[in-house]
């Protein structure tokens, strides 16, 4: 007999990543692609929906039900991509939900992609047992999901998007300021290459394309220009961080996302110390900063969790 | 036969208001007293006891559960009162429900007071059939409450403290540049006094002491500083809301308070306006921005709304 197994995929502006796992949410395999705003959704959706049938079989199974994470925003009632800023063009109004489901007749579940991770620590990771939580994931972009008595809030807030310096970089979404422009890797390293411009000494002068990674590498081997612009990244992640605490006080706020995980304390050691100053109203020993448990696997756990949970209890 | 009756009590920093109402939130008799840091709260809630016992008996019936909204932050199991900024010293620690349940006998449920005048619009006011709301009080302070799938969110969450202005005044709490240090009543006579002694022409010259009210006034007038001093309270404004609005993408932003109800359409003509280049990610025609239709009874229905409910169900 064939096992029954669940698919879950993470779509994201930088890659979309997909596997196969049994309903209790224990990966059989794995496989990526690289976005190409190049390929259209249908292309891209088609060929992995076919990889992951036949990972499904390799494994001696079928698949039952599918779950997918995607950027927002998006009308998550219809399973409509709507115009998410960290997504090629060519995804937006795509009809995620009803394409996946006519492709392949299985129970398809969309979920903004950081609600999707947040349910994937709150379940699997380093939200276990905390009532009420907030993921943010730094990379492309910076999506928020909440978790809220032990539920995913499933609106279409956007943590990424509250305001961090009021007449600060004009952010994807067309507002000013946002954590997302000020903050995500892609903003990270454009403020690294306005200091760059500025003319300070720095290694990060031979480093082509200058990015997040490279500045944190920079960072680390002690250059002034990368710690001066990490500095400032803190500052503004501790204003848009302390504002999410002021309206939600979680019991935990984990960081996710590439740039959270390749600067493991780099990032969390000062950025606790700047919330000190920060988060006043709410206890702050309260609130725990944690990394995501799942690193970069939090948005494919929390795919493969907008199903399973629906898988166990069918 | 006598009837029952709820008490609702609304404490503030300027004033403590109460009412004697119906199972069903009709009030029969008001009053309200003057908040003095001289007088110990002992004294005060006594005697506010007694008031609203002769209210009742005038009414012809008798007390059967007390409601009470307070400044947070306050440990709503424990019924106590902690270090509300906006209380006078005499109130930090004070064993609130304690003191009330052990005077009365009677059922008594504490709540944050921007918490309870949230629940006060949600069942009896601008929020009535709304499923996600967000309700700011703009008064001494600036408090907020939550109200999430029709349930308030009983969290010590404090959205009056997102940050507005980075490098901002400091706040009651301790931090910089929240909402509340730079919008409440108090923070706008603040900011109206520094454009003052910065030594602009105005009429507020003539003014002792500059209050809100005066500032709002003076706009009416056409008074340029008092403008200048209002464009820029709606700037923040919109600042603070607009990264509530991304946390939380509620159907309405409810506004309550003294400053509201006194400024109007000077305040909610602009403020729309201003939050249309602010809010984009959430789209902001899904987000109703309406005054509070309680006015500046919010809190004290939202104080009966506590009891009413349990009333209701008993």
């Amino acid at each position: 007999m064939a096992h029954d197994f669940i698919a879950g995929i993470d779509i994201g502006g930088t890659k979309i990543a997909v596997a196969v796992a049994a309903a209790s949410g224990e990966i059989f395999a794995r496989y990526s692609v690289v976005t190409d705003a190049a390929i259209p959704p249908e292309t891209v959706m088609g060929g992995l929906l076919e990889k992951l049938e036949r990972m499904a079989e390799a494994n001696e199974g079928r698949l039952v039900a599918i779950g997918i994470g995607c950027p927002g925003p998006l009308d998550r009632e219809r399973g409509l991509v709507l115009a998410p800023p960290n997504m090629p063009r060519s995804w937006w109004q795509f009809p995620l939900r009803a394409y996946v489901e006519e492709r392949t007749g299985l129970t398809v579940v969309v979920e903004n992609d950081a609600n999707a991770a947040a349910l994937g620590e709150h379940l699997y990771g380093a939200g276990r047992g905390h009532k009420d939580l907030v993921y943010l994931t730094i990379s492309t972009g910076i999506g928020g999901g909440i978790i809220a008595d032990h539920r995913l809030v499933h609106r279409v807030g956007e943590a990424g998007h509250v305001t961090v310096r009021p007449e600060g970089a004009r952010c994807g979404c067309g507002a000013r300021g946002c954590l997302e422009a000020e903050c995500s890797g892609t903003s990270i390293a454009r403020r690294a290459q306005e200091y760059l411009l500025a003319g300070g000494a720095s290694s990060l002068h031979s480093v082509h394309p200058v990015t997040a990674r490279a500045v944190i590498e920079a960072v680390r081997e002690g250059d002034e220009l990368a710690c001066a612009v990490w500095r400032e990244t803190i500052e503004l992640l501790a204003i848009g961080i302390s504002s999410i605490i002021a309206v939600l006080a979680p019991e935990s706020v984990i960081l996710g996302g590439g740039v959270s995980a390749g600067a493991g304390e780099l990032l969390f050691g000062p950025l606790r110390q700047e919330l000190k100053e920060r988060v006043r109203i709410v206890p702050l020993n309260s609130v725990e900063i944690v990394p995501a448990a799942l690193g970069t696997e939090s948005g494919l756990y929390g795919a493969l969790a907008l199903v399973s949970q629906r898988a166990g209890k069918d």
